[in-house]
């Protein structure tokens, strides 16, 4: 591996750290555990899990890759705040669209030469990106792995009862 | 700016982000303020603030930069649980600290070649590194940014009273 390729792994394996660990906390969790709130009157554990889900999901047009796999996320997990939809996937449900998600961005991450993750992302325009090249692919995918950091660490705070 | 440039600028504006806006968040609150629980029974907002701190001091031998810069934080927020030492820094002795730690911390990792960034931390062997060269530097730096993000997701949860 060449310096390139290197710093590129040591993102990726940053990235895959926390996705791991985001997974193996909330797989483990039942449907009434997941109904538990971080904090008194703060979101639920599916709500979080489903937030990451939608961010994650939007990276692929973000990053140019494809449209989103699960769009209904957004108006659950994203646009509005928790208890606000009429509903929400269940945790059964989540573990799927969670895995499929990330699977499916891990494969795309993987291909990228270092070229690929300079690019930019599809929401700053060419004249932007000429002014400011830092906003590429890569430093998206830092940015939402520190959003997966974010929120894990708030999860953890609901110790789910039995 | 290369390619190995351009992926250590999107680490270095990732971990500045991150460093940002916990200086931002915990700087703006009162002694009192600090006092606050996260959530019930959880830690206070002033344990969380020296606990980055002394992660980020424990970066200086980590990164093979020199000798911790403040060793008495160690006690107060990282070996012991909150709570658990006989007393800990004020806020305003804090503002202080975590500025000069990543003051310095900052000027070390500007003046870093790729070659730099990708040689091995102090607490890998020679001969583990060959098998594991990604035990490097900047391994190292992406995932103490995702502690800053683990912890201050944590910290924002206190909304503190005036």
């Amino acid at each position: 591996m060449n310096a390139q390729q290197q710093l590129i792994d040591s993102g990726l394996r940053a990235w895959q750290f926390n996705a791991d660990r985001v997974e193996s906390f909330f797989v483990a969790l039942s449907e009434e555990q997941l109904q538990q709130e971080i904090a008194p009157g703060r979101n639920r554990l599916i709500y979080l899990w489903g937030h990451l889900a939608a961010v994650n999901d939007a990276l692929f047009p973000l990053l140019g890759i494809g449209p989103k796999l699960y769009p209904e996320l957004d108006a659950m997990f994203l646009a509005n705040p928790d208890r606000h939809a009429s509903s929400v996937l269940s945790g059964a449900e989540l573990k799927s669209v969670w895995g499929r998600i990330n699977q499916t961005l891990w494969t795309a991450f993987n291909k990228w030469s270092a070229a690929d993750w300079l690019a930019k992302h599809t929401a700053v325009s060419d004249e932007d990106f000429v002014k400011e090249p830092h906003r590429n692919r890569y430093s998206v995918m830092l940015a939402r792995n520190t959003h997966m950091a974010f929120h894990y660490g708030q999860a953890i705070l609901a110790k789910p009862r039995a």
